[in-house]
């Protein structure tokens, strides 16, 4: 019986028992102590292959030295993946902020990014020649042969706070538009290298810390969460799963055709307002409308207005 | 003393005595008592030279008609200002909304404003001619000769409910999003020809059809004006005269180098959503940030995940 | 050795041998023809359960009948997946285009789009209540069953043409925004039933009748899709599979945090523009901008005007 | 006779000879010489009250001394417009460009408007009060007065280089990016104190540093502006006064409802790109399309893919 959903065997068993399909994965962050326990964290996940770098991503010197680090010769000289995860972020009316304050969120996550992503292109540039993916060859054929080699990727993490405009963070908007740009302008020029560069806008994810900072309970209130949840149109908050099921995704061959694109993973949090009228009834009044055998015609008056001057 | 604001002389004094700037107006309904009413509403305002033509936005020949009345002999052959403000809508839960509701919404929005945009076309050509404003030409020199002529424009009224999604709104939603795509598509077609097309997207507007249908309230109840002025951040609905104004900047000289944009005019209303927390808390939070002499760098630990596969 | 792309094991291996991941697949079409080519070519593919059903989108009574027939007793009440993917589309000035034209282009795909999603709703409900991924229950964690359990989706093919504008695709540029409306308002309401809405906006696809046609050559001309891959920042068109991959994630459980939102599969195409200026005349002219030392000063005037009125 | 373009007496004539509407001006800038000849500039259009003050917009001790002179008591302690300016740019391959060049954009640019607007938040709520446009009060009447007054305004110059992206300005296209997110981000949160946040976006402008610059050609050849005009959907290049137009507008009562948006004043080249076939070709194919009388049943096959699971 076919009645499996296609999900199964597609992506779940080998995510946490082979772990991470079968990466190398280098982790850089600030705070030694930060590090260790997330790479302890990976190899109780089975991530066999993993290790922490620190540094700090507003030092172009630290930055330079991951890249290196990351393609020393004991392990390869490509880079196949690189994600663009660091950000900082806290809540602030943009009355009570200092520039100081707003600089360094846009240091950390558009900078950040950018000086990351330049520091890694010549490791990610080896990497499509030695995929076969770089120079713009191939053609569009599915042929086994190109339907199965990936092309690397930077996956910059972003935010939905800019689509529109969220409270008392004018900095995270700001450096998050300014990231999801940047997005676009590497995918434009470094399309020709074979590399490309995609972007994923989380939404509201339990168990992180941006869901604490920026709901101001600092971690504390539970019905936080659940007041949050109702924010959302899927009714409940994401995962880190679900976000890293979309970095695996990006860094698949499934997604080769893919550059220059946001992937948003939020539940369609962003596209919630709150209804001017519950549903019950504006159920009521639409089965008037549609009733009236008159009622479309009734809908609106077909009105141009031309103005000669 | 020269401390008034400069709107004044610009603006308000002509407006409400000479009568929208002198232009011959016609306007189009489907409904001849309504049409008379309009008619003279605008000559009690002072408007001099109006006129109504009957006919259905959905019926080409009758957008047709329109265009041959407004450019009869009598007139001039010449159109300079063309506003598509046809709309049709009402409150529907998408799940309850049948194909020929979404259709009509479609019909008179999206193709109602192609199809009056196309027969108004050679009209409007004909005054890029006259105006000298046709063909490409004129540099971009600021001499006086090319300040003072205006071009042809069309001014496509859409609004602000498919930025994200609006409830029970997807039948306006998709109507409004294909007329502002129809805004781009044929700013760039018609450029060449000297015709601009731009776009207004209104928001909340007080006294409108619009407000008291899409609030569910029937015009009945006073207080939701308030409650919908509340989720403005501006504070206020707008007025018809806010949405006149965005029309007149758009059909003058001022704006003759604008095609293609539309015009946002809601009060940043689109914009709003509930604060996760209020003012006065965040106020609190951000002074202990920023107080903090390690605030900043305890704001966010830089990070990048590089993985090589 | 751990250096083969993770992709390989994820996504290649079952694709071609046991046919789209053991979903059984209804295909709808107008010519009878046409549909039993479609479903003998899956068939020789290794889509064991696949069946046409004939019918036209705009057609309200065939669209209902479709979705009967696709879950009559026999087979399942309940849908996972439906894909909207009608368009009309030719190449049209817009200035040339009757509103017929204009009007058919915006039925076939937003309204059937709109009419074909309304019409499964019920049974894409059903597949949410066996799934248990409806209700906005289960909460943010990633437990082995949330994470395992994928919620039904609708996935509606657009395009990226009205991302700016596209010469003579005037009515498909505003269809296709209408749809990509759709996409978001059902998002918006249908979240709550544990439905999920999304898009796939595919770019210059090899192979297509969208590709000859829009290109003007009617599929003859051979050096069209190598002038058209020049456009293409990744160097290449896309193929047929790259589309069914951004589906097949889409249907995954891996996306099931994913919903309104629109996955652009065109190789950054829609970002290109011609460059003003060749690679290698800019890399000269940055070398000497970065070279100077007081390079960084030059770079610009930090000003800004203020003026009290 | 009323055949006069509405723009005539609307903007025209007081723009040159009473200069800038009677308002006080300041301008800033980092280099004196290059103030004192704008400053001249401005006097000799008959700009009576303008004054120049020297300063970098890096450093907010500069800025905030800015703010101070521009309100010193001898003037007035209210500020009704402020416009955000500073732009740092240069043409540069993003693998070329160093994260210390790409940070100074980002700090001239949206730093630097973020810091000026912060800083003059006070007096342009000063303004607010005078002119009883804060609080949110007025409701949406079109009252004499309240279309009499404005209400203070901050306008941030941006671009249209990340509407999709442009070569070789990944550091502009985040830096202008971030800068759209802060003009809706201070538009959400500073409209409860009537004070307005817009933007203007200009595409190419005749006889500017950024044209000359980023043309690649130093301004010295004189095809290159002719050159760019053919790109534009309008045929010409826009002029300094199409921005101060827009500027004037958005400065005055029309415009009191319009916060959070960016009026794009580019002649609708940010939606040019090459056509794939040229319009006489394009009007070959589609009289052909319509002449056939069964083109539109040819149109599309309806289709829709349900596949269950």
């Amino acid at each position: 019986k076919n009645n499996l959903p296609p999900s199964k065997p597609l992506f779940q068993p080998r995510l946490f028992s082979t772990g991470l399909h079968g990466a190398s994965v280098f982790v850089t962050g600030r705070r030694q102590a930060v590090l260790d326990a997330a790479v302890a964290d990976m190899r109780s996940c089975g991530v066999s292959t993993v290790a922490g770098i620190q540094g700090d991503v507003r030092k172009p010197e630290d930055v330079e030295r991951w890249v290196r680090v990351a393609t020393a010769p004991a392990s390869s000289s490509a880079l196949d993946v690189l994600v663009n995860c660091a950000a900082g972020n806290f809540l602030a009316a943009a009355d009570a902020l200092s520039a100081n304050g707003f600089r360094t969120v846009l240091d950390i996550d558009a900078v950040g990014t950018f000086s990351t992503s330049r520091a890694a292109l010549p490791a990610l540039k080896r990497a499509a020649e030695r995929n076969g993916s770089g120079g713009g060859g191939g053609g569009g054929g599915a042929s086994a042969t190109s339907s199965s080699s990936s092309s690397p990727v930077i996956i910059n993490i972003s935010a939905t706070l800019h689509y529109g405009a969220t409270w008392w963070q004018a900095h995270a908007c700001a450096a998050k538009a300014a990231v999801d740009a940047l997005t676009r302008s590497l995918a434009l020029e470094w399309g020709e290298f074979g590399v490309r560069v995609c972007g994923v806008a989380p939404g509201p994810i339990a168990g992180t810390a941006g869901l604490s900072k920026l709901s101001g309970s600092g971690g504390k209130g539970d019905g936080i969460a659940e007041a949050i949840a109702a924010l959302v149109p899927l009714g409940r908050l994401g995962s880190a799963w679900d976000i890293a099921m979309a970095c695996v995704w990006l860094s698949s061959a499934g997604s080769r055709f893919t550059s220059g694109d946001t992937l948003v993973v939020d539940g369609a949090a962003w596209l919630w307002r709150p209804p001017a009228v519950p549903r019950a009834v504006v159920a009521e009044v639409s089965r008037k409308v549609e009733a009236g055998s008159r009622a479309m015609t009734k809908v609106g008056a077909g009105a141009a207005a031309a103005s000669r001057l």
